[in-house]
């Protein structure tokens, strides 16, 4: 099975648990229907140790988990995983490993000696991303751009239905391949990590697209996950592009329209759309209509 | 001194710190000069507890070490704060109390006995929660929405200047009093908790506007603070929606040019407008504009 085809995976729809009807009132006091978005409590444990709770949609608990504990840096991408169980009705997932994992052994380590250790694990986290060397042949063309901007805002979405979402898509070209959404956008960015993890995609020629701001958090998460090009319709923060600049990641921003702003990377940007006489008129975008 | 006038505080242009001019390029390939906010780490200290490190804007840490501190429910209202101390080189921020405070009581105790603590004052902080009674006489009249938006959209801001930032005001009436930013919207409200604490804001008769999405954290804290009444340009998540509906909070959402949908307590608004025949040329949001 080819794993790399358009929209491999996308928001489901037919998800019913995912929102749900409330009953409220527009700015004339009229009763209207809304679909809004929901947020569970989900608990992640890696093997015996219970990690973290996150506030999610509820959605790919699975990828989330693993990749939450992969972006922080629990564990490895080439750590055996030998499960991943999920309980929908305590809402608790558990990634088991093969053997016990580094973490794990520091972790126990530190509470025997002084208390909480997670907050530790930052400094290795970041020794990590030092050590990253992005592909520097990936490209990135703006006719590329323009094609993903356009594909990713008509795909039917939660987003487009009950809004409050943010979400992100894994890349190659002009292809969308994996489309998610979660009320948190670090959970979206964890489920991709998860999905390529899982389906051991190679992260050299892919580009990431968010909807999300381009924070100190969005650009290490990227570069950890190894790909070498970040893309958002929102704008920037100073130490994302520093830290963009450290790791040598493509950075775009205010990506919306026509526009987009390259704060870093501009060796892999090709620029092949004349910009002046780009018909944008189907591309308008839908969220912007819903938000409108 | 009367604090309760129109933005008592808003966002300090003249601060240099908070913003940097970065080269970027355009889709043009073109050089363009943009100003980006900055994101620097604030550690927060309650007496000699490390508590938290924050990712913030940097302006305020005093506020917003006093609301975080606040709205965590690690320090009551009427907890006497002997000093707050900020350590512009180090980044710190020590909140210093007159008597040693339940919660750091509750942390040693929690240390010695299983380790990391800071998960246990979930279940004290919903417990508060839920013993507030908000003020069910306090009002919003649509004409006061139409007003409130229409003042914090053409306030000069960081946001209208480099993006990527979060708004919070406290507003009462079609007033907006303190209107503060931040790279992550947990701090805007932290911000606001704080500066209310100093200042002896009583928040019966008071409303809550807010850039970000409600979701439960918002409702929480809006709730913690005692203001009955919560805005948005965004939209809503279902269990903000549940804990609007369970604390009696007044939950107004995509609260944009004409339009807005009231989620919960209908009871508090006042159709004061005629939307039809309401005229919103000059009420165009420059937050609009920026992001087109």
């Amino acid at each position: 099975m080819n794993i790399l085809k358009e929209f491999a995976i996308k928001p489901n729809l037919k998800n019913d648990n995912l929102t749900e009807k409330i009953t409220s009132y527009d700015e004339n006091g009229n009763e209207t229907i809304l679909p809004v978005v929901k947020e569970v409590a989900l608990t992640i444990f890696l093997n015996k140790e219970e990690i973290v709770t996150v506030m999610t949609l509820g959605d790919m608990p699975e990828l989330l988990a693993l990749g939450y504990l992969l972006n922080q840096n629990m564990i490895k991408k080439n750590d055996e995983i030998s499960s991943i169980d999920y309980d929908d009705e305590l809402k608790v997932v558990i990634v088991r490993t093969s053997k016990i994992t580094k973490f794990e052994t520091k972790l126990k380590k530190k509470i025997r000696t002084s208390g909480c250790a997670v907050g530790t694990i930052y400094g290795d986290l970041m020794e990590d991303f030092n050590a990253i060397n992005l592909n520097k042949n990936a490209k990135l063309k703006t006719s590329w751009l323009y094609q993903l901007s356009k594909k990713i805002n008509t795909c039917p979405s939660l987003y487009l239905k009950a809004g409050a979402l943010h979400g992100c898509v894994l890349c190659k070209e002009d292809v969308p391949l994996a489309y998610v959404e979660d009320v948190g956008r670090h959970n979206a960015v964890d489920k991709i990590a998860g999905w390529m993890m899982l389906n051991k995609i190679m992260p050299d020629d892919k580009i990431f697209y968010t909807t999300g701001r381009l924070t100190s958090e969005m650009v290490i998460k990227t570069v950890i996950m190894g790909i070498p090009i970040l893309v958002s319709r929102s704008g920037f923060t100073e130490s994302g592009v520093t830290l963009a600049k450290e790791a040598d990641l493509t950075l775009v921003g205010r990506a919306k329209g026509k526009r987009m702003i390259i704060a870093h990377g501009k060796e892999r940007i090709i620029f092949d759309v004349d910009v002046k006489n780009l018909n944008l008129h189907d591309t308008k975008s839908a969220q912007q209509k819903i938000l409108e």
